[in-house]
């Protein structure tokens, strides 16, 4: 027994570190955001693993930019684990040398200049996970010895109010408080009293009001206006093809032109197919404003959000029956919980990539843009735990026999659906089916243990563009699958190489559906048949309650 | 637009049935215990969906016994969704005809009980979970209406102390309040101010102070007076043969005696084979008694918990360096990151089970028992959203390699460990290795979609036997599979059948290992080798800290 052994170090050096900053204590848990930089340099420790929150949507960006000003003399070599480095600040830090390491989610906008940094070796990257693994982490070996986080309002006792945004904020202070950590809090606005209690001041050492509200992202915001044509064809391949032929119910849709087309045909083309009240009545993912026509309609019965959506405030406030609302009558995000959901209760996931290789492997990585995954990996995979039967997996699973019986005998399983869509060209003409994808090179370059995949290929059932579905998990083992692959590349180099009798084979035998196998008129594949065109169609679905952000806004 | 809906039924409904309860309400949100019954009866409506909490451990057991008492002409038909149903009052509400739909993930001693009603149809069954997963479908379409918690201490505002067994308390409060439900919770004390808040009161609609502390069972202590010398010598297979040849750092333990030895041989023969600091360093499990002398021998770094464990509160709250404690010095556990944890951020997860068949799916369920998985489905399959690498995940995968090319072609990926420890006879000579497992009979009796199966066999990467491990991950395809189970499966009908000449291959091809293979002296296979003996030698090495039970002080 190691008798002599101090058992609360992580304690006592957290509570020296409080001493530190108990002058710059105003009333109860205040601190001035004048008083920013010098708190941070004295409740930090160089080398220490820091977290500032930020996802896709909400950012702690005012910390983030005090943390860039503290003297990397005093402090550097900080190991940052955190879901998202969109700001610049964010890799600032390593060009100063304040951090050193990374392990992160999701770069969006910063993707280029992060994988320079690596390659430069100015950042040692750790890992790219996806959202609810780097969570996990936190109550492993990535805990946070100091988390920045951002909240709407805090009252003076450290209770924060973070509302319509919760997203990351509960799971990031809770792993951060009850390992001995220290969070820090910037806010809106400090009040009185919070409208409802998201964080209890307990978890919170220190709170303080920012000179500008937090930095959003209305990522997941689709103008109608830019759907095209072949969206549509895409949109009712998928409709007629997937969620009617399996009655998916429980769904969740990637960022993208391809799902808001989905998302905008419920009421018009889906409604004409008979599959109200018969898919995507239960949804996990943000408020997307294309929403709000199958939600007005009727089509919605529940949404649980990973995070909020600028501009939807108010209109997802006046749908407490279809979302998850406080009592203070705002929306409660819960990325850790919709990450969760997305996992184990969804039926299927469906969303676009940049490539697939010829085995199905799909990534959005090139070889000069680390952008990691965000959530897809996820939900693109099947949930290997699940145990609980809907009609959809079950079929999915049946039609994956060929290839289950090799993996557990005849025991029965059902199977996820995971569809990729994606048009044979990208922009730029690049092909977005290719023999190797660029994730090799990237990871040659950044040092990775492994080509960074969004969607393993023997995770992906439906692969969709405008040539066709393949529905891969049918195919009875690697080169069937290749095969259904080529069938719908079209004029990319691996689409050439079909071989006209085996795609023929393939078609008879539902393997590849064309969208004339689907019995879709392409003629009618217009955005004629969008439930909103505009996103000021969509503020009027709303009834004035979608309040898009300006950039939106061209009228 | 449905502009004539009405948007806020959920919200109406529960301000009506709220209104019917003000009556009861003492001081703030106090109810007194006396009336408890007749405030359920108020808020209450037949077929609603209901949470009572209860998981393998604390039970909110004073609220399910009033839940018997309802009036069954009043209410009836309630869908039950919940962790665990381990009390006979959990299954007297379908004798009742109070409730008749059951949603779950463990029943416990109820299993045998639970079988029969399902089969004379007085339960309509909808899933067996893992936890994870049903607190993911309380997002989607299992939200209960009402819950029924339970916590240590209330203050009048409803803000919750649940400390030490936080347990599911917070998925399932989120879930409820924030989709418009009700939530109740039966305290062991009501108080002034909360030692912390580990739930805010706005999230709480009344709290009544029990007549007695809720009942928690000490599911995860195992004596180690009875573990055998036969768990010993396996406990020595898994250390050297899986725990040293992988470098596993980050594991989760499984309930059982065999688990239990191996933590009672890392002070002994881990040290002896220099595995201090390489394996094992971080943990996600209850408390379990038998790992304090890993413990206090200073081999576990961190150790995140699901749950409490009975009697060790005092020597966790003493031990901060390793556990998550809160400000009030005690434990805060959290079955759901908990278990998030286990699904993502372990790399391997070693259990015990009841039946194997030979393809090597395992399941704990039998003919007539209806026990449900907990949380083994969530960790003892392979995480297909990871995207992070460690050491171990990274040769796992390689190994697996044969089978993986075949499914994602010659994409690299890893893979984590599963291993089965089980004699190959369990009680009463029942072979643990079947043809069939009776997962199957199950399934035909009680109408269930498909069989039970705890870990299926395309997850399991190691079966552990008294004859042997096998390396399933290794094999090329499911013949060999099948003969490296047969290869371990001793003198059960299924290891009589393996070929000896089959076996020998296995075995010089490092798919198969006996004790005499991986270099260990049978000799030393006895309980000498284990740090403790008794559970009087675990309150020994906790410095007087651990309390066990009653049950378990024999002295």
């Amino acid at each position: 027994m190691l008798k002599e052994h101090n058992w609360h170090q992580l304690k006592d050096d957290t509570e020296q570190r409080l001493q530190l900053i108990k002058p710059y204590l105003r009333e109860g848990k205040i601190i001035a955001a004048s008083d920013t930089v010098a708190v941070m340099e004295a409740i930090l420790r160089s080398g220490d693993r820091v977290n500032i929150e930020g996802n896709n949507q909400k950012q702690a960006d005012f910390l983030a930019e005090c943390l860039c000003k503290v003297d990397p003399q005093k402090i550097s070599g900080l190991h940052m684990v955190q879901s998202s480095v969109p700001l610049s600040t964010h890799l600032d830090l390593f060009e100063k040398g304040i951090a050193e390491k990374l392990d992160f989610a999701y770069a969006g906008p910063q993707d280029g200049r992060l994988a320079k940094l690596i390659q430069q070796g100015k950042i040692k990257l750790g890992a790219i996970h996806t959202y609810l693994e780097l969570f996990s982490r936190y109550f492993v070996d990535l805990t946070p010895r100091v988390s920045f986080i951002t909240a709407f309002e805090a009252d003076k006792d450290g209770n924060l109010y973070t509302g319509f945004n919760t997203e990351d904020t509960p799971v990031i202070a809770e792993a951060t408080h009850f390992r001995q950590g220290i969070v820090i809090a910037q806010v809106n606005k400090i009040v009185d009293k919070v409208p409802r209690v998201d964080i209890p001041g307990d978890w919170v050492n220190a709170v303080i009001e920012a000179p500008r509200p937090f930095y959003v992202e209305p990522l997941f915001t689709r103008d109608p206006a830019l759907i095209t044509d072949t969206h549509v064809l895409m949109a009712m391949m998928a409709l007629k093809g997937i969620y009617a032929e399996y009655g998916v119910e429980r769904i969740n849709h990637g960022i993208g032109f391809f799902t808001a087309a989905i998302e905008l045909l419920l009421p018009t083309y889906g409604e004409e197919l008979g599959l109200k009240g018969k898919v995507c009545t239960h949804m996990v993912l943000n408020p997307h404003p294309t929403l709000i026509p199958a939600i007005e309609s009727g089509w919605i019965q529940s949404v649980h959000c990973f995070g909020g959506e600028l501009g939807m405030e108010k209109y997802v406030a006046e749908r407490p029956d279809v979302f998850y609302i406080g009592q203070d009558g705002t929306l409660r995000s819960n990325r850790a919980f919709a990450q969760a959901a997305g996992h184990y209760a969804l039926d299927m996931f469906i969303g676009g990539t940049l490539q697939l290789d010829k085995y199905g492997n799909s990534s959005t990585a090139t070889a000069s843009r680390v952008s990691g995954f965000g959530g897809a990996p996820n939900m693109g995979c099947d949930a290997k735990g699940r145990r609980h039967t809907t009609r959809s997996w079950l079929k999915c699973g049946e039609e994956f026999n060929a290839t289950q019986q090799q993996l557990i005998g005849d025991m029965p399983r059902g199977k996820r659906l995971v569809v990729q869509m994606q048009e044979t060209f990208r922009e730029k003409r690049q092909p977005a089916f290719v023999d190797k994808l660029d994730a090799w090179q990237l990871a040659e370059k950044a040092g990775l243990d492994l080509p960074p995949v969004m969607v393993y290929a023997d995770d992906v059932t439906h692969v969709l563009t405008e040539e066709g579905i393949a529905y891969l998990h049918r195919c009875d083992g690697l080169e069937q699958r290749m095969a259904a692959i080529r069938a719908v590349a079209g004029y990319t180099d691996i689409g050439l190489a079909a071989d006209p009798a085996q795609t023929q084979a393939l078609r008879e035998s539902g393997i590849v559906k064309t969208p004339e196998d689907l019995g879709i008129d392409r003629r009618r594949a217009t955005r004629q048949l969008l439930a909103a065109k505009s996103i000021r169609d969509l503020v009027e679905w709303s009834g004035g309650l979608y309040n898009p952000p300006a950039r939106f806004r061209n009228w």
